[in-house]
């Protein structure tokens, strides 16, 4: 276990990282911040920022050589840079979740390896390749590059076989996938962790909305039977012990009529594992932290019901309304430009366990 | 409002003010933090730290025109000090806050101007007084320096009239006031906020035990009548009111066969509302906040029951074991010397309300 006093590295500087620093200071621990961009939320409550980009390896090795661990906030970190920390310091979650999840064809590729259900996918890099898995995956179907993308970024709807061209030309030659839609009844998520020693726990599945691509509200508790919510928890930790994984993760999933569907893997803390914050007496950042710096899991019980929204863009204008709300706990991130589609805050709807 | 961004200085650097910080990036503002000593607990989680004494009125007036409102985390703070920074910028809670909780001789006046109970007291200042005062007021008494003090320092128990000298030796020529003991059947304390519009909320009150004068426990729900309960919540905005206070205040009462007893009130956050981290929507910390940025108030409800104990010392050895513990959220505070006495950290213990 790291010793109090000891300096968790944070690569990314959103929000985030700012409650995985807030989370860390909670356990004792100092934080150091690495972000490229300036005033990143995170280093308004971090011990210590470095303002580098992720191409100075000199800057990562130096940040490296002072922190005891280093975890990061988002998963599109450049290999060289990961490179650079590693060989100086140990790195959680590992690379080859790291690397799974950086690449849609691999993630995919991945689970289904595992024996769990995912979208209908065909690797694209070519206007033959497309035309053949639109024959085989069927409209409508969805173009998404393999690596990057995030909220609904580098991705292409194609409602007939006419979309192919623009949709194939909306990737600007970078290699894709295409992925069949899944007819799902509702969006959940699991938020599960794993220590070194291999110990795995979940919290209770959230049930998900999202517009446009972004998360806007997730639930919990998710309108599941008793069998879903088992399966759904029982597969999160069939990832997690594929990958040795040490962290928390967000799986996102379909319900279908037919069971559970993979959605994505995100080997970091999640959007959708915010109402943590006041559902849990230990949340998903603190549960990140555990993990990575060898202290026992909490519970993951809930001691709440909570409705957690996300404040997008001027909705951070609500802030003040929503804070007379009784049961409501504000989360804001210390962003000052409220730009359209930007994370401005989110709010926790806090009710007794089953209270009306 | 104050707007996003916006600067929240604090003065004092421990875990009042490490915690004070926190609260205020959830709402989206800065912090910086003022604080003699070396390597505060705050300073790790605030955006910017000054490392000066409350004596360099250019290091104060320095770190006021730097800021937005300044508050503290603790009572003693020098006049001088606060005369150098109200010049500048708003000051809350107010100086008469301060003041009166500066002196207990004019604390006890207040409370008992105000028409409510308090032990029995008397100045004291030099044989004379102490002689008479115990005539009056009868052992066993309590002789407490009238300024300063602070978990049970500078105070000297009586348990019959021959500990006379030896007390007033104990105070070292310091103006002083016997108290006389009160029965009680338990401890309670209120936290309440006022904003400067007059809105008023009090948490629950919390049951406390101490501990050779140092807080070790805090339980809610408190063992009391809906009546006491009542009476505890509107004595404490009638203090709220008396003083046109802005921000949170710890309440102190006995609880008597007669009714309540004021033991001493703190223009602060408490030790005793931690438990508010874990059991409301918005905590003691984030409510005070809310008062000195001119925001409304969060409603102080429950929805959970939790026992807040503190880790004191070399408890602090003892977190790993509760971190294991289902339900217990644990809040550390970054010290990495565990002296004896030394309040190292609190765990909040959770249950779903009214739980078993």
């Amino acid at each position: 276990m790291l010793p109090s006093g000891a300096v968790i590295g944070i690569l990314g500087g959103g929000q985030l990282g700012r409650m995985l620093a807030m989370a860390a200071a909670r356990l004792g621990y100092l934080t150091h911040v690495y972000e490229p961009g300036s005033a990143p939320p995170a280093g308004q409550v971090a011990a210590r920022l470095t303002t580098a980009p992720y191409e100075d390896l000199a800057a990562l090795a130096a940040f490296a050589r002072g922190v005891d661990v280093v975890t990061y906030e988002f998963e599109n970190i450049p290999a060289s840079a990961l490179d650079a920390i590693e060989a100086i310091c140990p790195l959680h979650p590992n690379r080859r979740a790291l690397e799974i999840s950086q690449d849609r064809l691999t993630e995919k590729a991945f689970l289904t390896d595992l024996g769990l259900r995912t979208a209908p996918f065909a690797a694209v890099t070519d206007a033959g390749d497309l035309a053949r898995a639109l024959d085989r995956i069927g409209v409508p179907a969805i173009l998404k590059t393999r690596r990057l993308g995030y909220d609904g970024k580098g991705q292409a709807r194609l409602a007939s076989a006419g979309d192919a061209e623009a949709a194939l030309a909306a990737m600007a030659g970078a290699p894709a996938l295409l992925e069949g839609f899944v007819a799902f009844s509702r969006e959940i998520s699991v938020i599960a962790a794993r220590t070194a020693a291999g110990q795995v726990v979940a919290f209770d599945p959230g049930e998900n909305v999202h517009r446009e691509g972004i998360l806007r509200r997730t639930t919990v508790p998710a309108r599941l039977s008793e069998a879903e919510r088992a399966e759904a928890v029982r597969l999160a930790g069939r990832i997690l012990e594929a990958l040795d994984y040490v962290g928390v993760m967000g799986v996102e999933l379909f319900v279908t009529a037919r069971g559970l569907v993979v959605n994505e893997i995100a080997p970091r803390v999640h959007n959708s594992g915010h109402w943590t914050q006041n559902g849990c007496a230990v949340d998903q950042f603190e549960q990140h932290i555990r993990a990575i710096a060898g202290w026992p899991l909490g519970d993951g019980r809930r001691h709440a019901d909570v409705m957690m929204e996300n404040l997008i863009g001027d909705e951070i204008g609500r802030a003040a309304a929503i804070a007379a709300e009784p049961g409501a706990a504000l989360h804001l991130y210390g962003k000052t430009e409220a730009r359209p589609g930007r994370k401005m805050g989110h709010v926790n709807r806090v009710r007794p366990l089953g209270g009306g």
